[in-house]
């Protein structure tokens, strides 16, 4: 418990160093050319990128002069130090590390995708092989109405290190794609980490402690420094965070999920990322066209957003892109216009979806919309993890597996 | 020893991979803005610069990959799977993680000197952490001749931590300002790591035979990718390195020379930066004037290069700086001109200290003679470490403990 009381004090002091940090570097950013205008703004002012680096950089260094102080009992006592708990905290601190410079090396240099998808899965090799001595648990429970086709519990096997590796892809890329507006990547991540905070808490409690604490100790830093970023990111942003800020991100839930064994319920908070995933496909694999930013488009006139929008030619119009468009339309998910040469409809992502259906309105309350609905997903969450798991396990047996 | 070999095969890949990626990649660099012109070339083309974060990048690759492989073993036998051992490379790994993001930071912004001494300083607590929980040997031995003052052996106990930490600092700095002509940093770090091998494997059959197994590990892909740097930054170099290669470089053998328990050999093969440094001091402290750049100057009429200079006002010369000056001169280790307003004397470097030695030379002929000083001090340090070491350290003693 007292180890929790000085982290959170270092977190603190963490949080005032960052806000320094961020204040005082700026101008090293804009010198080194690594800046953006904000396309939603009438103003063209030069706004430092990638200062989502400062704020990882003093998460891990928190965390580094942390070791000392968390392991301090054990330290007295070399005979039993807890080597598979340390090598647990470095393979996280490496795993995160390693997305802090390929997020930053992404920043400066443009990175092609594949390197984008090769090099998470790469960094979440130690993850893999600690959660592989430490625990390897590979069984997911099966809910009660499926248990007649399935039984109690699967064992997958190889797959679920599979299934591990693309969850830290997935994580570090699905906060990347749902951004663009100030203070929205670094707000649902806020959010996302109370909403894990808030669970381990309520687990502290279970036999499972031991895992949350350790998540604990990561998720009370990662918080601490993402709120000092927020207050410079928050509309209007003074400063852009970058993909260094959404991959450090992504992993950082990763790895708690992974190490900490409740990867699903990490998931359930991020509903809103998976739903802008999903809605997105179509333009990802490129069967709408995808145009370079799908920002929502901003009116100067009006100080509104309103959905930015692509074109579908219809001529020579693939048989999948037609098939989708139907269904997208039929369930009323798209905001369409046709003419005889194509069809114009809105870009898919959740941000202008919400613009469609509730008409345009600023960035400021764009934004906070977008996190009302992440909030609204954490209910969902533990709606789902803690009422409705009683029908779906019965829970003496969920709360022994990894959950 | 399979697993050396497999290592071995896995690195000539990553030799081939950065060798291939450092063509590919060059264009980013430059577009990222990080170039520089070769100031000691007639031509004043864009040259990519901070290449040094691909074969790092590259380098750690590999060793993530290798994980599984050289853990194979044990990992079918996860009851005594070596914990502490899986701990101390994710250590290393960490440490050098995070000098390849500093070092690629500073690159990018250009980071104050507090920034470089600090961070390497914490990127190593992980280090000094297994290294306490693992060995905790903070003993040194005494040279047989000073024996009669301090007895066999001094426990220098907290202090050992905070040379081991200075080790990692020294070594990042020290490669990283005996530079700047085409192939020196790369050359003398192939070298060391060279050195660093042999060592190892010579001492392969002693009873440390575990902690040099562990060293080649790292020191093997190490190589393979420097060398592959080094095809592409040797004279005329068509990439430079930047100070990540260096972070990266001295990191790596801090790492060895500290889990490895030679950090005093280690510090043996450094002998030429030990010697610049120190030559160094008077400038680095600004007891003597010290310009922006102490590269030597290029003539372009005669190809060669001669020992750049810097100036001394006679007038309110601090008394530290005549003082500084006269025990040079009188070593003759400095170039001197006066007249009556000041004194003009050669930079304080080790690069040129060997133009106002041998006269002025061409910049590939200088490389080459300061990487032929190279290998001979590692010669010396391998005189110093085996036959010497009878007449200082009786063996048996020496050979049990931190070498
Ligand atoms: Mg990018
Ligand atoms: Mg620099």
């Amino acid at each position: 418990m007292w180890s929790l009381v000085i982290l959170i004090l270092l977190s603190l002091f963490a949080y005032i160093l960052t806000d320094e940090l961020i204040y005082k570097l700026q101008s090293l950013f804009i010198n080194a050319g690594l800046f953006g205008i904000d396309l939603c703004k009438v103003s063209k002012e030069k706004i430092p990128e990638a200062i989502g680096v400062i704020s990882g950089c003093v998460f891990l260094i928190t965390i580094l002069l942390f070791i000392p102080i968390g392991f301090g009992y054990s330290l007295m006592d070399r005979g039993n130090f807890p080597h598979h708990e340390f090598a647990e905290l470095l393979a996280a601190l490496l795993s995160i590390c390693c997305m802090l410079l390929l997020g930053f090396a992404d920043d400066v240099l443009n990175l092609k995708w594949r390197y984008k998808l090769l090099l998470p899965t790469i960094a979440s090799l130690p993850l893999l092989v600690v959660y592989y001595v430490n625990f390897n648990s590979t069984t997911f429970i099966i809910p009660i109405p499926l248990r007649q086709f399935f039984g109690i519990s699967v064992n997958i096997g190889f797959l679920y290190y599979i299934y591990m590796g693309m969850l830290a892809v997935f994580c570090t890329n699905a906060i990347n794609i749902l951004a663009g507006i100030n203070g929205l990547e670094v707000g649902q991540s806020v959010i996302i980490a109370l909403s894990i905070i808030l669970f381990n808490i309520i687990e502290l409690r279970g036999d499972q402690y031991k895992a949350h604490n350790f998540s604990l100790h990561i998720m009370i830093p990662y918080l601490a420094t993402t709120l000092a970023l927020l207050k410079h990111n928050w509309y209007p942003s003074k400063v852009f965070v970058g993909d260094t800020f959404c991959y450090v991100s992504g992993m950082t839930f990763a790895v708690v999920g992974i190490l900490s064994h409740f990867s699903k319920t990490v998931l359930l908070f991020f509903l809103p990322q998976i739903i802008n995933f999903l809605y997105s496909v179509p333009q990802l694999f490129h069967i709408v066209p995808c145009p370079r930013h799908r920002l929502p488009k901003y009116s100067a006139e009006t100080d509104l957003l309103r959905a930015s929008r692509t074109v579908v030619l219809k001529k020579d119009m693939p048989l999948l892109t037609k098939v989708v468009l139907r269904i997208f339309t039929s369930l009323k998910l798209v905001d369409k216009v046709e003419d005889k040469d194509g069809v114009i409809l809105n870009n898919m992502t959740l941000i202008n979806l919400v613009l469609i259906k509730l008409g345009p309105m600023s960035e400021v309350q764009l934004t906070k919309t977008l996190l009302v609905f992440q909030i609204f997903c954490t209910c969902i969450a533990f709606l789902i993890r803690y009422p409705m798991a009683s029908y779906f396990y019965d829970l003496n047996i969920y709360n022994n597996f990894v959950s």
